[in-house]
């Protein structure tokens, strides 16, 4: 059980590493929605994404409690990936990080850049369990799990932690759920440091497991999944699934269009960048916004790692 | 001759009606261009851009001298005309925007958003000024220049003036340059304001009009501007052009490539959106590294109006 005092000193001690991110406000946004919208820019977090807060405190911890340990690896194509190589060069430790061998250069030279090493596997979640492990028994690194660890969901935890601190009276706050790092970390944050406040999800169609688990209250895993909230496909985790059952008041599936329409009109209006699976959370604002009429609500925008190389001019 | 009074006014009585934009830092930018940079983000002004500055300061005088005039006019096709019309709508003025008739949808939509009529011409710059002189003299509207106007031009100054009350110790302010209008604001708030602060510009290579009449000190219209920079294609304005040749350092031009290099660099590292004529200031600093090697430069970012409808997931 992942305790209050837990969630505040995590935020204490990943401070001299990460933003207090900054929170936006748009006035055409607050007349779309018909509510008080308050944006909390993780996109403008270090690595460009809520999971620098996660990974850096799984690492300090680490550091405590293992302080033999100089070696971390995890399996990632995406910003959990970056999020524990940049933690680990701030820190001076190794990481190895597994990728699938069809990522993305621009991710893998992100990864490269903060000088952690890439294993290459084949594109299945069995390969990279599998080549993980024998990272982990060969060359005695310790796995971090991109979600399902009370660090890593303590971590996500301190974004909603801001928001409560710098706007009390905020009365829901919404986040995307993948795996459910940061929809459970921030169910506690509001479980613990709000009042009566209530936290739901968005979610993309195309990868519904944790809706699917949410209201069946069992968890299924994600079969297949094809949506371009490329930080979403990953299944809910079980610690994450517990705190989510109990703490959470609903999550609402989008379609893809709904989720690019949300990522444009962002760009356009709020002139920020933010990555499809941020624009999730927002399109599920606008799609039930009868449920919000009026509210002052907070979203977490959760990361902003977009690629514009092929951007028309 | 625009006194410093005439721009602490500017600023005193445009602020009810504008943002105090804010200033972003990137650690990762100032390792690429070896120095300490400030960018001022109009492009969070309101209607994306600087021009709701002079637009609303050239307003506000005119309620005053004028206050029998309810009608104004304009010909743009860029971000002048929406400031215009955004700023006619706050002040209960009627607005009328000479358009050319190839404008995008987009833009002409922002324009009928505020509330202001289009009238639209064939797309030359005669026709231009021959369609709004008929408005002009038909229904007595009263025309405000986009950049070749003292008040539009105390207006532009108070974003270096806020610069340069947040950061006194800023060394050079670098802007882009169209018309003058920014770029003269900023050498008078930096000539008015500042310590020793020298002020530059950045040019599109394919509209070097303003490059070439500070050099040969004789002022050369923009002939067949054919840039990415749309908001930089307009000729430099004569008022405009005296300031420069005064209050300014250097102008230095960049190609397209270096446009579209800095605009995807500020896009994917730093989050926001810029459009193509920020980028040119960001471009010249990059170009010109040595120049401003550890020093303390501030960048106006002056708009983030970009159409991403036909962006490619």
């Amino acid at each position: 059980m992942i305790t209050k005092k837990q969630i505040l000193t995590a935020h204490q001690i990943i401070s001299p590493y990460v933003h207090k991110t900054s929170i936006f406000t748009s006035r055409s946004f607050n007349n779309l929605a018909a509510a008080d919208v308050y944006f909390k820019c993780e996109n403008f977090q270090k690595v460009g994404a809520f999971k620098a807060r996660g990974a850096m405190h799984a690492l300090l911890q680490l550091k405590v409690e293992k302080p033999n340990v100089t070696h971390v690896a995890t399996h990632s194509s995406g910003n959990h990936a970056q999020a524990l190589a940049w933690g680990a060069a701030q820190l001076g430790l190794h990481a190895t990080i597994v990728m699938p061998n069809n990522a993305p250069t621009i991710k893998k030279n992100a990864v490269l850049g903060y000088g952690a090493k890439i294993i290459e596997c084949k594109p299945t979640l069995q390969a990279r369990e599998e080549t993980l492990r024998k990272v982990v028994e060969s060359e005695g690194a310790f796995f971090i799990h991109p979600y399902n660890d009370e660090n890593i969901i303590a971590g996500a935890a301190t974004s909603a932690l801001e928001i409560l601190q710098e706007i009390p009276e905020i009365e829901n706050i919404i986040t995307p759920v993948g795996g459910g790092g940061l929809l459970s970390g921030t169910a506690l944050a509001a479980h613990y440091f709000g009042k009566n406040v209530t936290v739901f999800a968005g979610e993309p169609k195309m990868a519904d497991d944790a809706f699917k688990s949410f209201y069946a209250k069992k968890l299924f895993p994600s079969v297949n999944p094809n949506t371009i909230a490329d930080g979403l496909k990953t299944s809910l985790g079980e610690i994450n699934f517990e705190i989510i059952l109990k703490h959470v008041q609903g999550i609402f599936t989008v379609t893809e269009t709904e989720i690019k329409t949300a990522m444009v009109w962002v760009l356009e209006h709020m002139k920020i960048v933010i990555e499809p699976s941020s624009a999730v959370a927002v399109a599920a604002l606008l799609k039930k916004k009868k449920q919000f009429k009026n509210k002052k609500v907070a979203v977490i925008l959760s990361g902003g790692n977009v690629e514009f190389s092929g951007i028309k001019f």
